[in-house]
């Protein structure tokens, strides 16, 4: 880390940030730090200029198209985000420079939303809410939450944050992941408790052998009374295989709060599916938490200046923090 | 209780049901109870005749009409229901008629009910929903559950239930009840409590002492950012006091589940006041309640027809089953 420490050349260090509207609040590095701010027209040409870069606009890919180019890299990369597929290309992975993440942010407001999600299906809120509309009173039967199944595809902290959450509720939790290991299942796992499952919750992140994991096969694979939820990124699943699904009745409903194309066009049919909650990738999000990730890179801003050893280093040639980086287990 | 069971003069126990569609099922009392089967047109009539009646209608007030009435009165009242105001008069109270509940049914539908509520609200569902329908992508912050704070006005079963689980999210709750005990707040925390909450959660008895608790002043004594949800008893809001504190913003938004008038009737003004959810009387209500209600009067008309002591009495002085029952703790 201390290599990765060492300014370009004058002894300032320059640190590039990809702004996004509200920018960071960067105050903290005043005096210690050359700040260039950069969007995505400017973006290439400020790239080879910059020790560090920050990554505040996460819905942008402009990293993974400049990154190719010509000149100089950054030495570290962090992105306000917990997902990194939307900087990630095969030159980054293969360079030396350290890639970090938000961990710690996301997971529990995450979590949160996905148990309000649950409830509000099993309660049928939606259809209380439309019946309100029609100032209509009739009483229904609705499920329990206690005592029900659900699979977490994806066993990082937000799904194990989900898991613990939906615990708490008297839900059963199966996590599966990458690879099989304490409390967390393998893949081979996934089709039988897909089947069984009254709740199945994606909070993956988007890499090689998750894109398009959802597809007519897992719908089919599902119990017609289960509800899908994703959390984690729009290209894990198959959209029109969703449609599909639903139309079809191979489940029962879902929520969806990322999708393959951000922000869903107006005209997109995802809108007005029924059985279909869309949101606007919104889950993570709290009052407050452009605060939180600007702080948490300021934290992470001095650990690499002083050159220690930073946190929620990504393991860049599977796309996520590895689960076995103690630092925030 | 021995004499309790005794049975009118032949030897065979009348049970009267004050029926409702669907009725229960009593098959397990074939050929060892005289069963009569009445509406609130016979119900006066037929009353004398019951060594036992089930209030299997629990919209109905016939019992808390008929009771004051001529004749011999049945020694054993069960409702099916958590709360016993449809049926209580001072003639029942003053009786030594045994009247029992059903408590422990309700309690965990209702509270995983609330908590669906507390975060549909603090992750703004509602209004997600709203913007689905407009086809209108606007990413929003909303708030944490985890770290707010909660008043559960109710120390039954089933406010605390609703406590534990809010406390499974993190909330930290205060339960207030009738008088202050362990873990319980007294009236007199009331006021200071309901100003700092974030949510407060209306799941007590209706009684002389909380009918309309919820006026004026209770919720001008609210914070501005609070969140109100009644699954108690329509009558213990004013409601007219809760539409001024919603148009006036003295608190954020409200739920109500039960109604000064059920059903709602269409032309109420209730039905589409901005921020306020109305549901159908349902928050306690899972497939199969109507069973679980049915088979836990058979297992109380067991230990009555063999003398033992029955759980879930009611207290009448006060309205409902007191805490210190050992029974259902």
């Amino acid at each position: 880390m201390t290599d990765a420490s060492k300014t370009r050349e004058d002894g300032e260090t320059t640190l590039l940030v990809l702004d996004a509207d509200p920018p960071p609040r960067l105050g903290g590095l005043t005096g210690r730090t050359r700040i260039l701010h950069g969007d995505e027209s400017t973006f290439a040409s400020q790239l080879p200029l910059a020790d560090v870069l920050l990554v505040w606009d996460f819905l942008s890919d402009a990293v993974r198209r400049a990154w190719p180019g010509e000149g100089p890299r950054p030495r570290w990369v962090h992105t306000a985000s917990a997902g990194v597929d939307h900087l990630m290309c095969p030159e980054l992975a293969a360079s030396d420079t350290v890639v970090t993440n938000a961990r710690g942010i996301f997971e529990a407001p995450i979590a949160e939303y996905v148990a309000g999600l649950v409830i509000a299906a099993a309660k049928d809120f939606y259809g209380t809410n439309e019946l309100q509309r029609q100032r209509r009173w009739r009483h229904r039967e609705t499920r329990r939450v206690a005592g029900t199944r659900a699979v977490v595809v994806g066993s990082g902290p937000i799904g194990r944050s989900i898991a613990r959450t939906l615990e708490a509720l008297g839900v059963t939790v199966a996590v599966t992941g990458r690879r099989a290991r304490p409390g967390v299942h393998g893949p081979q796992d996934l089709p039988p408790l897909l089947a069984r499952a009254d709740w199945v919750v994606s909070a993956a992140p988007l890499t090689d052998a998750t894109r398009g994991m959802f597809d007519a096969r897992a719908f089919d694979t599902m119990n017609p009374s289960a509800y899908f939820i994703n959390v984690g990124r729009g290209r894990l699943v198959v959209e029109a295989d969703l449609l599909a699904a639903l139309a079809g009745r191979w489940i029962s409903g879902a929520a969806l709060d990322v999708f393959e194309q951000e922000p869903l066009p107006p005209e997109s049919p995802l809108w007005d599916v029924p059985g279909l909650i869309v949101s606007p990738h919104m889950s993570g999000d709290v009052v407050g938490w452009r605060d939180e990730l600007g702080s948490q890179f300021l934290e992470l801003y001095d650990l690499w200046e002083s050159g220690k050893p930073l946190p929620n280093v990504v393991d860049k040639d599977v796309g996520y923090v590895p689960t076995h980086d103690p630092s925030h287990d």
